[in-house]
């Protein structure tokens, strides 16, 4: 390996890109209200829709990573005083409950042990006892690597007339994520995981019933750089009006990472990235490692894999990155030091990834 | 003129990229925690020191666009109840007025026509009135093509007790900025003007007397993505701790542009966009077009001509963007239809570029 070489990410995000993603961000600017601009923008916008699975108009990309994605969707949805249930089962969850209590709004948790899937029934415990505005809930919390699953949380959420919000940064383009089939109300994700973007963006959308609630507003949403009544504005319509200048190269990228999704189909993507776990838990568990989740709710682009005790957690992943030139992530939070993650994620979950991270180490541990 | 060359940006921005920084950003990814990575941070940190003139130690770029940056320095030393004093010369002490109320801070203003700059006076009558906590005010409007002059109003503010809020969007690397001997407690820019990088990133800094002001808040910032008490925690500090995905390749060319500058050095490019500025205004002015802005009062990098009544603003500019390719641009707010804004940004401050502007032009009027 020579240090020239690329080194293969295999974190919980940025994945590598794909070449023709980062040629197309090396292109020669233009201006952000330059139609051939505009016509980037409409690009995005449809193959967003396509990869969400969903034909709601307020389909964009905000201009900052996934966690501006976040508070995109509860700024915009709560007012001082709403309610909202936050089902939290790692960092992700915590993090939309902070945000909610920014906005004011009351906080209502449900909570799961990290490593598990949040249980329907809290969900309708929770609904029982109140009537909140939103339900919120991590698809794939990267944390963990829960992969959580999402049918009777939504059919309860509708039942009790929320809106409902969904955490899709890790699973959008690499498992199965059906916005309008779900009923998901808003959902926001990253362009750095199973895109294979660069970091800095964050792929939106919202039903129409989530752009009524946001209409009927009485309160100005707190944030002016993520009013949605003010982005929109630059994202849709006729008249195209300035709002922030946007990220243009990175949009470039974002159009053609989506490109590659599009021209490989989104089944057969999925399909890729359940394939390359198989390989990966098939290799760690012949090297003796556990993995966290429970099978069935694991997440195929993001292993959590418990540490045993004899391996050095910060020892092994410096030897894996300066040495190998292969980037694992550690745990977060609570699992700081006790697990490993191990992303298989778009460019990345293939077989050769595999093979080497495997052949890594074995050599190592 | 071929569709394939690399259009002339000669509008508020983006400005054209230099090669290296396109090439920069297209480098493979790394992660964001990558010690490497923290590199690239900590080079961008100490260049931008040295582009704003300061010894600030918190200094970096917000993962987002300028406006982004905007509302980094406001949501962060307001609290609701607070009051802030915010001088308004064009649409960009609008958007921190627009700010400022969604902190729920009370708003004072001090405003002046469009293209003139604010008077100290106005700023002394309202500081005799009011005790703000901070005044702001942008040193270089955009929208008008005003250099605001510092020096009385800095002096005033510090008088006063006030921080000193300065929007340095436009002026940051193409004209004379002193953070630190100027009084200034918070500034911030974008990456796209004058520095010539890809637009999405906001280099901002505090002095020590606003970083004190923000550990001493009593309420969460509103927002999460953007709260400085949890950024400065992955920017600085030996442990460095996850907040979000840092748009790893937009810093990569963020540091390639700031490499340039430091080779050029400050005084040379800002005599550099002087002297653009010079040629332009000379050759506007054989071709019969008047400034909006007073003589001593205008921006170099940022030129608003007043529109004579016989010239179809956006048939112009559709034939010079279009057939020439070059952007030029339109007047914003008030000064929609009325007035050009003609860019002379970072790289393209320079003859060449004025040139092909100018016989474009007379070939066009």
């Amino acid at each position: 390996m020579t240090a020239d070489q690329a080194k293969l990410l295999l974190g919980p995000g940025p994945s590598n890109a794909h070449p023709q993603v980062l040629e197309a961000m090396s292109a020669p600017l233009i201006g952000h209200m330059d139609p051939e601009f505009l016509e980037v923008m409409a690009d995005i916008k449809s193959m967003l829709q396509n990869a969400f699975q969903t034909e709601n108009h307020l389909t964009f990309a905000v201009s900052a990573p996934g966690s501006a994605g976040m508070e995109t969707c509860l700024v915009n949805l709560l007012e001082p005083g709403d309610e909202a249930l936050i089902c939290v089962h790692g960092v992700f969850g915590n993090r939309m409950s902070d945000i909610v209590e920014r906005c004011g709004a009351k906080l209502i948790r449900v909570d799961a042990p990290w490593g598990k899937a949040i249980d329907p029934e809290q969900v309708k415990q929770a609904l029982e006892q109140h009537q909140p505005k939103l339900v919120a809930i991590v698809h794939a919390e990267t944390s963990t690597g829960v992969l959580q699953p999402m049918a009777e949380i939504s059919k309860l959420t509708k039942d009790a007339g929320a809106l409902l919000v969904v955490d899709a940064v890790t699973s959008f383009c690499g498992t199965e994520l059906r916005v309008d089939e779900w009923g998901i109300d808003a959902v926001y994700s990253g362009s750095q995981k199973c895109l294979s973007a660069p970091p800095g963006l964050s792929p939106v959308s919202f039903s129409e019933r989530a752009v009524t609630t946001i209409l009927k507003r009485n309160s100005k949403v707190q944030s002016w750089f993520l009013d949605l009544s003010l982005v929109s504005n630059y994202w849709q319509g006729a008249k195209r009006a300035y709002h922030h200048t946007a990220p243009v190269s990175s949009m470039f990228a974002l159009k053609q990472a989506l490109q590659l999704v599009m021209e490989e189909g989104l089944e057969n993507r999925y399909a890729r990235h359940w394939e390359a776990h198989q390989l990966l838990k098939a290799g760690l568990e012949d090297l003796g490692f556990e993995f966290l989740v429970e099978e069935g709710f694991r997440l195929p682009m993001l292993n959590a894999i418990k540490l045993p005790s004899h391996i050095n957690d910060q020892e092994v992943r410096s030897k894996l990155l300066n040495h190998y030139r292969i980037e694992i992530g550690a745990g977060l939070g609570d699992f700081a030091g006790k697990v490993w993650r191990i992303g298989l994620m778009g460019e990345n979950a293939r077989p050769q990834a595999v093979d080497q991270l495997l052949s890594a180490l074995k050599e190592i541990v």
